[in-house]
């Protein structure tokens, strides 16, 4: 035998070219220097600040925030249901977890319905139903391994193939949460990228739609269009005005209607308003009515921020029965969602109602994490628009600020010096001298020529008001550096 | 507008091919007729029967297996802190939920590590190295839902496209659980089957191998090797001997090489014994220590059965970090597998230790399961070869058998009259005329004019007796209607 390299099958030459295609972002060093830092400290390297605050991920729990007590109760039940003897749990957790487990037959430990189990589904259709005043039917409803599980199964279903001129356009807001983009390219489909408005709190023109469509035409055939509302990164919320436009330009190009609402909860302007792509649809009556649609939730976000459970749905709507045995098919070979998710997507939808005993936890605990992250919202962005070389729409829903930094020409000399791309030299140099770990813009996309960065509004007030400081200190000297 | 059909993107017409392409066994009637049959007997259709006995799946909680109390436990406290405070849970119970929500950081709600939490990788490498003798490094394993999760993982880096002559092939046993042909299709790749040789126990060919990789080379690049040991359908297990020559084999012709070993618990005949691919690789000494191998695990078979939690892993070794890098990113896109699940796989690979306060009850549930199986799978295979007109090898392990019908001229003839592929027609009939539901042979693929079924051996002792009384009977009447 010759060298080692001899027996590898597997080597970037032969790695899936898809797979090497795929943008998540990860790509910047930046998340590269926060590991070695958290490291350094760990190892005692002396560091210019006492602590390392991280607002890179929407990670609720993560930063401080607490689980709903019913959810967990309720999952406890389910994964050892001789805790339904004791007297220590609500009346109300116990039905749930009961109804739960009878749905399962004997137990989460069963595989349930690839749909998800009916029960539970059931449940969702009813919470959208209530939500939009449209009715919502249980089977087209699917429970997930989250929302990007739920974006993963109907964006396959679009994709024709990567080597022919038939490939699938998928029409992608920028800036944009990237999973839409990255599984694109991992599905062998075509970016059609679409620009948001940065000017008019990052608003949606239809010109702008018209212009992408009519540039990506000679590359792909353009099947969908993918919405994320409330907006990530963005923090936007869409007026209804605006998503009856995107309809209307959908269906006047015959895309399939994406709608990523995972943010449904976290809504914070004064006069914004969640509103569902399926209730607009359904306001606008025939022909728009009978458009194909998805719709994605998940329960990793809002008021819940069960991450780590994995738990989302899609509700895809005016599909022809012989898809959705396609669809059926496809769940099959990748089997069910986790039941625990399941589980905890149940008391998501239908949480306790007046009366319940579990009802005035519920409500205090939810009503403290909205008007909490509502607090911090204002905070985040009245902050970052008092310092001078950022600006920052107000933040009308979601869990982030996408904030825009003016960079001198200096800067952008010094960032091209050290070989970095500007966000990055920027979002680095912050980490580096105040622990602060936020996401440079690009790898959200935007505009060519400018810069941001994200950062999420969860952590504790406290260590939310000290990056906040430290920021505007890292960003008073970088500018008197590079002015 | 025009009529109903104008607004729709998602047609049969313009479906992903590859998934229209997928077959999971499901285009079988008979799971359509088994829905009917369960909707018929809710509404009071009379039956010549008085139950159902589902012997189609291989989920061990839904058949009448209980929980393993540890692993349960373990998940109600991770999932419910506040029940660390109780005096009603074990120590070690106690011990193991606060090393996972402390390896969390914040609780099971915050995303892992996209490869898994470290912690649990770390007590699966050790399972791995004592279970071997060769040690095995944590940064080498990812935490999937189910091995299903795993499997995809894997079978995606090696994908290399459809349109091309240069279509990866993947070398897939006949029969098999179809996940794997399944997932090839979806992939775009090539299925390159090979066939097992039934009359010596589902042994497997080196010659065989040859042959078929030779016939599939016009067709694609073949880069892949799939092994299913313990068998699904065929329930054999490989010798070391079987083994080495597969080894051989790929090293031969630069295979990956993908092992599933979900079944590493369930072996069964005397003188059997599960010996995994990394350890007769690792015994087998340069150049084959440095093939790349992938081996999937799951905690929905084995003496476990939490099919629901959706817990697996991958082992993937003597991958070049640049690949491991692009392994990275790919997980992440999809997020990191359930927390709750990796819970769950600690506790499979890190049971409680003698001494520890669970160790007792945990080890007389294990030998439980695990004898009560070996019991049944003998109970099986000696009726079903009673049985005129059945064969069946010994089930050495798995949870099925994988039984032969000979069907005379005149059977054939009358599937042939009713429209249906002889295996259906059996099982259908089968299926009305006593409750009993088992899977026709060709959706796990057979060789051509044989015909079998699949049945799992998991029910309880006095549901599996009865079963296999209703279907001795049929076979009896079946023989004399078809002589």
């Amino acid at each position: 035998m010759g060298s080692e390299g001899d027996s590898n099958v597997l080597t970037m030459g032969t790695l899936n070219p898809n797979v090497i295609e795929i943008r998540f972002g990860l790509e910047s060093p930046v998340f590269g220097r926060f590991n070695d830092l958290v490291n350094e400290i760990e190892s005692g390297v002396e560091k210019p600040f006492t602590k390392i605050i991280n607002l890179s991920v929407g990670d609720t729990h993560k930063l401080g925030l607490k689980p709903i007590t019913f959810l967990r109760q309720v999952l406890a039940l389910c994964a050892y249901p001789e805790l339904l003897k004791s007297g220590d749990f609500p009346e109300d957790v116990k039905a749930r977890a009961e109804k739960i487990l009878k749905a399962c037959g004997k137990g989460i430990g069963s595989y349930t319905d690839p749909w998800g189990l009916k029960e539970v589904r059931e449940d969702v259709a009813r919470y959208i139903a209530e939500r939009d005043g449209y009715p919502s039917d249980y089977r087209d409803i699917g429970l997930t391994s989250g929302a990007a599980g739920a974006a993963r199964q109907v964006m396959s279903l679009l994709m024709t193939g990567k080597d022919t001129v038939k490939r699938t356009g998928l029409m992608i807001p920028v800036p944009q949460y990237p999973l839409y983009s990255a599984t694109t390219s991992e599905f062998g489909g075509y970016t059609i990228p679409y620009y948001l408005e940065e000017g008019t709190n990052w608003s949606l023109d239809i010109m702008e739609l018209e212009r992408a469509i009519a540039e990506a035409k000679p590359h792909c055939i353009p099947r969908a269009i993918v919405v994320i509302n409330p907006g990530n990164p963005t923090s936007s919320v869409l007026t209804k005005d605006e998503i009856k436009e995107i309809i209307k330009f959908a269906h006047r190009h015959r895309l399939f209607l994406m709608a990523d609402e995972v943010y449904q909860h976290n809504v914070w302007a004064d006069g914004a308003e969640f509103v569902s792509f399926k209730k607009t649809l359904m306001e606008m009556g025939p022909p728009y009515t009978q458009m194909q649609l998805a719709s994605f939730m998940s329960a990793s976000k809002g008021f819940m921020g069960e991450c780590g459970l994995r738990a989302g749905y899609f509700e895809i709507i005016n599909i022809p029965p012989d898809v959705k045995a396609e669809i059926t098919k496809s769940l099959f070979v990748k089997q069910c969602a986790p039941s625990t998710g399941q589980a905890v997507m149940d008391c998501v939808v239908n949480p306790p109602k007046p009366g319940d005993a579990s009802y005035n936890q519920f409500i205090q605990e939810k009503t403290f994490v909205i008007s909490d992250l509502k607090k911090k919202s204002k905070v985040v962005s009245d902050f970052l628009n008092s310092v001078e070389g950022i600006t920052c729409p107000e933040i009308s829903g979601s869990m982030y600020a996408f904030a825009r930094i003016h960079l001198s020409e200096k800067a952008l000399q010094a960032a091209e010096k050290a070989g970095l791309i500007p966000d990055d030299f920027y979002c680095i140099s912050l980490l580096e001298q105040t622990g602060i770990f936020t996401v440079p813009g690009y790898c959200f996309r935007q505009k060519p020529g400018t810069f941001h960065f994200r950062m999420t509004i969860l952590p504790q007030m406290e260590d939310l008001l000290y990056a906040l400081e430290k920021l505007k200190e890292f960003q008073t000297n970088f500018m008197a550096k590079y002015e």
